[in-house]
């Protein structure tokens, strides 16, 4: 607290990211990151980019990256906007979309950067509960609102809402825009980009960071109506001209353009982690249906907390969250299948060991 | 215009950056860019940063390069803010330290992004003309405001303020936070870092864009009380956890540590601006002290709008601003000594020209 600061600093909750351990001894399944490697092609292009040229800005309309990523949704670049992770492009979207005269809707278990993004542009937000199997029920956001914000998947609870629920929201509210945030669609959900050009109304927001394995390279984008698309270039061009540079710029479009390496490595995810839940819930977990690269799971005996904790001893990172509805559970993210294995060897193991 | 937007999208007016071709032919003097390439260590690190640990987020408190920073200064790490590049960081500084309730001061000829940093976020301004010499007079910032912000030395003008003058504005403004915008500092003028640990109402910022020849990476950072960088460090973690990727960390880093090659190419910069100023007022041009890599000047006879346009037919790109006070001038980058050499070829032969 200090007295220079303004009054929205006071009032700000910032988002707590996982922890990022500085040694690498832990087996990181705490953050939802991609257990292989970002495409060869990704860093080939990094290192051809890491050259004098860095002296110079980069493209401030990144045009050969929303080139890239328009095309492959047939799409013009006038509906794609890209931005510095996918929180830098939510943080741009609410700020452009969101007026504060009604609250917008999101779930009550849900990524808690909304929340945040509300109190940081003091815009009203109002909870909309998760179901008790944490499903949406689309009844429930037939309220009048400045607009709705869906993680579809959901986060961290990794369950996915059908493209024709989607569409019934996006038609129960015609006059405000709809945020889907797809950070984890390519695991297993379906993405809303099919409905943009049908609906004025939808912001589809994707990252790097999952599916493409470059959180560390901090790219994100939306895809929109040109006429959204505009507003959010307002207002990153009042805020950043450059928010990518160089290096983020080439590697993204080369990581986009390698389709066989994102394919192979989100199914060998998928399928280690159903793999990982089947046998999660043989050792008395119950286990949320993911679409996610990662589970959401709680021990019918043994409380979160201590699990967290046991599995740290053991060398696991896991994500807890000491939220309502959700504080005994955890989100597990999903490695690769020697980490799955180590994992399940470590939950069997913590469950033998409280038995006797 | 769309009805979806905010209110705010529709006041904004963004910023316009100097235009970044496509091609390379030509000598790209708009915006101020270093004309040598950052330090081999720096484009080293970046290579070894390169590899499969994209695929994990990057330290979303930075903690390496800000001891980097901060060990240089003699001050502790909660003394640092980094940010992408130095405009995200005047962003959140103006958000985190201008409350709207009294005018903000800056100067009528200066960096444009603070009257759209002030649209952004509804902050009140009020404009202090420069002198007839384009200085800064000091008697004019006493008057009551909600803070103040000096681009020191100044943009697009080049001319430095003296630190005693600083400390006066420190002085005369206890209770509110006075920005030192020092994107230029390295090119001659004092740093207003020493003047930290004395100042609880001061914020520095500076950018690896200019003097450390990393503008295509975006890395900018400020220098402050911790309690300053307390708020700051608020608004970013409200806003986006993870600002740095690990490339511009690690670039970053690297590119600080050689001292050497910063010194050498920067006092490159500055023999070749003091030669190109005395070349261009032996051709009729009026050129201000430049204490930066740029210089601002105008031509006695010829009007800058032509010269900006005979120079690009030569291929040469400069920077001209149609505002007021100063739509006569051109703001031309320090190059190469070759690049000098080739522009001060073009401004003769465009002068001959004209008298023919």
């Amino acid at each position: 607290m200090s007295r220079f600061w303004s009054p929205i600093v006071e009032r700000l909750v910032p988002y707590t990211p996982g922890e990022q351990p500085r040694d690498q001894k832990f087996i990181k399944l705490n953050t939802n990151e991609n257990p292989y490697g970002p495409s060869p092609r990704a860093l080939d292009a990094i290192h051809d980019a890491a050259r004098d040229d860095l002296r110079l800005y980069p493209d401030p309309s990144a045009i050969d990256l929303r080139q890239a990523i328009a095309s492959t949704f047939e799409l013009g670049t006038d509906h794609i906007f890209v931005g510095n992770g996918s929180d830098d492009v939510l943080a741009h979207a609410f700020n452009a979309f969101f007026t504060g005269k009604q609250p917008i809707l999101f779930a009550d278990v849900t990524y808690s950067f909304y929340r945040t993004y509300c109190e940081l542009y003091a815009i009203q937000h109002h909870k909309i509960p998760l179901t008790d199997a944490f499903e949406y029920d689309i009844c429930d956001y037939q309220v009048p609102c400045g607009g709705v914000v869906i993680a579809n998947p959901n986060a961290p609870t990794g369950v996915a809402m059908t493209l024709d629920h989607i569409e019934q929201i996006l038609i129960q509210h015609p006059d405000v825009v709809v945020i889907i945030d797809e950070a984890y669609v390519d695991f297993g959900a379906d993405s809303a980009v099919e409905l943009v050009s049908r609906h004025e109304n939808l912001v589809v927001v994707q990252t790097f960071s999952k599916s493409r394995s470059l959180a560390g390279l901090r790219v994100g984008f939306a895809i929109a109506q040109p006429h959204l698309i505009e507003g959010l270039q307002r207002v990153k061009d009042s805020f950043n001209s450059y928010p990518l540079g160089r290096l983020a710029l080439e590697g993204a479009r080369a990581s986009w353009a390698d389709r066989n390496w994102f394919d192979q490595t989100r199914r060998q995810i998928m399928a280690d982690r159903d793999r990982t839940a089947e046998v999660l819930q043989s050792q008395g977990f119950q286990v949320l249906p993911s679409s996610t690269n990662f589970v959401f799971a709680f021990h019918d005996t043994l409380p979160a907390e201590k699990l967290k904790s046991d599995l740290r001893t053991r060398g696991i990172l896991v994500r807890h969250f000491n939220h309502p509805r959700i504080n005994n559970w955890l989100r597990i993210s999903i490695g690769t299948s020697q980490d799955c294995d180590t994992l399940l060897e470590a939950t069997s193991s913590i469950i033998a060991d409280t038995k006797t």
